[in-house]
């Protein structure tokens, strides 16, 4: 039978990807004697990768293809194609950011600033193609991970990986600048990407995640209102997606449907009301294929 | 720009309004290096205070709003508007109530064999106007927590707040009268009340903070009925509130679309299928404006 | 009034059944102080009570129905009528097997090489039934527990139950042959049975019960599609059953929702957007009653 | 090599008899893979194996010898030698005790009053033959745990163990009778008892566990005393054992040293103090052999 | 028999003073069920009381004595006997500090900054005594608690409690002058301060709580050294206390044994080293009358 | 004043570490707010250095000293001190080995058969030194961690450190090799090593380390004996250390009192008891510097 390697990333990305493999319909469970995962999936088989070696695993062709972020393959340098972009990370459905921090009371205040410096870092090779882009020379050294606590005594600066920035600003950091943005990323092996069966295995796993994602910031949303008022209502919505609009067996009435953006519910539900929208139900959803 | 500077309860009700606000579309992030929550909307200003002292700082207007019980207001004896009432408490969406109670031995069975007893309790002040509606003269003392270990060893009798009895019970306490009935009431200070825009937010948070309650209890139902068997599913539903009735391509069948009480569906389900309904499915919400 | 007096399984059933109470609408509250539980209904009385014990007692009348194993119902030899079955278990939403396993490296292959050994199991009764059946003579020890450790040590084979095999693999045991298949079963006492009252009050939750248990593998879909590709869509779903059509107000389009297998789903999506269906969305269920 | 097999009791037992071994000097090591634990000796070979199976498994010379019950012993009926009690229970230093208990306004008021009764137990032999010790006729089921919940729905009374009674008062249960005392044993398959070897390293073990538990209820305790307030000193210690009286480079004062049960130093204390007792200093001990 | 009603305080102190009694020789076991925990003296009865209302419960005579604050025996002004300071706090056997503080960027630099202002705390009446000390008008607010989180919004300084500081500086406060000090004080009834039983036994528990408290911080230290050596090493030891120095039967050495603080050893280790000390030995201890 | 900068290993030594410096009479405690931990000497600053960074901040002055593995100094080849040997690791008081190990059925049996094949290990230079050791070319591979789970899938063996083998065995991996030994090292800066100050004050915290590891496995044990018998008491006793004889004042009788290895306690006390040896009681230790 066809199958497809495909690696998952282990550590701070992993438990966020076990969840959204599970809201994407399949059950990958974890084994404390093994760390090679049991799939309820004949045709792909599971590997705990760390991210950052991921991409190497990929490109050697060990693995068909792999969820890591894309930072890592360009640290890594790897030769893979990045199929898709999953836009999720550890805490939130967002991407990160790579960034050069300094102690708050730093006299850092720009990249130039760097000139001879120690900075410190878990991507050494972005940073150093970084200070390249502004011309600046410092010295960059690879850190195991607690970069933060390396400021001021270890290092003058730091290039970090962020999400909302709070990690930072308790440790009394202040960014300077964004080396680099990232999201997670699918990423296939060339000569994989290249075989039609793994090629189309592939799309329709990433078509059920990109699914679960979208599902996660968004809900549905129905209502009924008479036809009188129906013009008003439609206006109240978001102007992105035609509302799914249904007849009754009351002809003077009909019913809406449509998907919405969570976080703007709030917004929206008073002026539905105004627009004398009735029985407005918010429900939530799994998997959304616009 | 325009900010409502909203108190929320820390302490019991913390957590449950928390949930509840997640539920109606706000995220509130705790820091467990400070009380200054963040909240997802530039408009509002979150403080964490406890719903006892809630009321006086509404008052004084140092908060706008806040969320306590309407217990502490009259406690407190502040002059706030309770703008709305929020049915929930820390366990359930419900009423809490404030009661006498005496050790299941007791000899005390009605208000007035309280007269020169010693009453332990939180709310002296409603424990003294409660004892001064019955006419009768006993020591109230003012209790930090923990009241149920005061009887019989170091009061006659407690006021103390419960939501089901069954810490009550399981304290072997006997209750004697029900004192005050409380619910979770949103407060506004009054000039604030009369500020429009701070008017019209609360009026706003409000809406989805009771869409959210409201839905919490509920569930919707769907189902599929040959057109001569409709009236009979409509009169198994239950007749607050009328269904939404939909046409579908086969013109002998409809859709009923309907919302009803979570707690009466294993009593309705079995009648909508003696009542021929077909492809019943119970569905969850997120939030209801009816 | 009447009462269900109905036997809840405690031990290795007890968190999946009051999992199940729940979704299927009854709140089951476990206290600390007494193994006899609180349920919302004022037409039931629970008791808690092991699976293994679970059939003597709705024999003996001491309970009118209870959850246990078709197993403990077989081992225990008791009289009761096996009501429903309830397809879950521990784990997962299926049956459990009794299978007679021995160590990796054992020369025990078939049943009649048994004979002269010692078998360590809980169902003894099970047991001696199979090797009688197969015409073979061991001795059948009772075994209080963890009886996989008792190979090869203090056991030639064992007779254990098993949901996926996982434990027994990880204890390096083989399986030799399957002993007894077993889903949870409603049971109910004769005589309760035969009264209407307590027979129809026990098929109501067992429909609320079945309806929970198929909600739970399930998920509503929901997408529009234009009239011209409806035929494409609905060869692209599951043959089981019809899906509901809607008329939509645009009377080019046409709403189609249905129920299927979580687990078909991920094959099923791909299909659909290929087929040129639009705003697909996926969403969960709490019942069913086809 | 000579090799001691031993089972270590599994279960309620299993926690404090692995740190009593911990505290004897052996480190047993659970595997989460095996129910064979590593032991730090090479001359003894452990398996968990349940109290209540243990002295079958040393009866038919399965295992050299093992830690159980006397209770277990006595109800299993099993021929092994007792060879030394280990006075130690799940929660406390002390024997144990298998009741009758009864609901508190239960009318069995004696053994007798069981006449035609049903009673609940994990021990149906013990009860058995005190039953007939009484000349009572009552039915005796064996419950397989929680028989705490079985009356008064399930049975009228029941046997059951008890450290110190309050998880019989937690479930409003009174006692009526002491059926069976039992403390834990250390018992010895015959054969393997008339092994010079084996018996020579049982002794040894035992030696080793009764120091550790006559440590964990003992303290040391030492004070300085001038030779004339000597006797005084000397009548406020424990009669019971001689102390260790060295003589100091000042010839005036005198070094006590001795062992004295920890329950009675809070009796003591005060005493040695008034006899002029200076530098008192109680101390932790591991084993005692005395 | 005669019984000493003995106040335990609930809350902050009662994990600390659980511990201290254990180690002081009383087991005080808390039930889930009751607030009345049990202790193994038939002399004793116990009863869990928060620090803020035992000074109120010991002056009335609900108690004979009890543990609390100094500073609640003040803040309440009840008329009871300071019997003993037992010097442990929360974290640490240390005195705490009820001081002022204000956020670290406040303009209030000393006390009579604070005309006019508004102060948050637990201890109001305290706190008044401590502005009239300084002739300043200032008002002073109850707070139920959190009372960090009420500056700068709700207040404009706070009076708060404080073992190490760290506290108040994780939250960017700034300690602006003490207000109290207070240790946990064993208190008494006045009453039963005069009886000589009750006396006597509240001065035996107060020896071996001291004798706990003081055994915590400090370690045994026995070393052999050569009589010509004897005085270099007892120059190094602490000059408090006088060692026991014993014969030894090879009388050109002598046995030293001293109790000493732990926190010195690491400077005395080296030292006694040095002074040709030999064998040196640390010991832990459990209680020190000296 | 002066200052001890000291690295303390972050990570997998961590806790061992800090409850070793904690027997040893420092506090060191970690904030959740920041990697700089407070400790209890004014002499010392600490700082959570990852074990495998340490050696690198030693050498360029950033710390005055380190505790780390001697494999970290290997692979980072750093110009440092080695100033003690502190033989404990993450479980045990014990070294640990870097290891070749392959799959159970892999045909690799020694190390010339790594030739062409692809390792994975966290220690890619001191990997590449022993294969040059042994004439093999093989290509080595940076792992970030979980190692074991790259053979057989990304690699044809490993280099990985282990304690006891359990780890490797749980993974079904086979030792080929032993390729370094390492136990925890003090490692100092070169210049700090010359500066007197700095080079007392690490050779004091080493000697207080050392006891508290020296403690950690023995236990004292002190016996009377009739002076007849103190021969063949102390020929039971180990051979190593002479043990502390002291005089009573029953010149019959004398003290014994020694230090001992807590494992062979088990061995001596049953020889003791045989000679006669009275009042045998093991105490615990704290530090030993003999």
């Amino acid at each position: 039978m066809s199958l497809l390697k495909l690696g998952v990333p282990k550590g701070s990305l992993q438990e966020a990807t076990l969840d959204l493999f599970s809201r994407a319909g399949w059950k990958i469970a974890l084994s404390s004697r093994s760390y090679v995962p049991s799939i309820d999936d004949s045709e792909i088989e599971c590997l705990m990768v760390r991210a950052q070696e991921m991409a190497r695993y990929v490109e050697s062709g060990a693995l068909d293809a792999g969820i890591t972020g894309h930072d890592w393959v360009v640290e890594t340098g790897s030769a893979v194609e990045e199929f898709a972009e999953l836009i999720y990370a550890k805490q939130r459905l967002a991407r990160v950011r790579w960034v050069l921090a300094v102690p708050e009371d730093s006299p850092i205040r720009e990249p130039r600033d760097l000139e001879g410096k120690v900075i410190a870092t878990e991507v050494v090779r972005i940073t150093e193609s970084y200070l390249a882009r502004h011309g600046v020379k410092a010295r960059v050294e690879f850190s195991w991970g607690a970069t933060e606590v390396k400021v001021p005594q270890l290092a003058d600066a730091i290039v970090e990986v962020t999400e909302t920035g709070s990690s930072l600003r308790a440790n009394r950091l202040r960014i300077v600048d964004t080396v680099l943005e990232s999201a997670t990323v699918f990423i296939m092996n060339r000569a994989a990407a290249a075989d039609s069966w793994k090629r189309q295995k592939a799309e329709n796993v990433v078509l059920m995640l990109q699914g679960a994602i979208a599902a996660a910031s968004k809900v549905g949303l129905m209502l009924n209102v008479r036809r009188e008022h129906l013009a008003g209502v439609i206006e109240a919505l978001p102007a992105l997606k035609n509302p799914t609009i249904s007849t009754l067996s009351d002809p003077d009435w009909v019913a809406v449907n449509t998907i919405i953006e969570e976080a703007v519910v709030r917004q929206i539900l008073p002026k539905l009301k105004a627009a004398q929208a009735q029985g407005i139900v918010e429900y939530p959803l799994n998997k959304i294929v616009l």
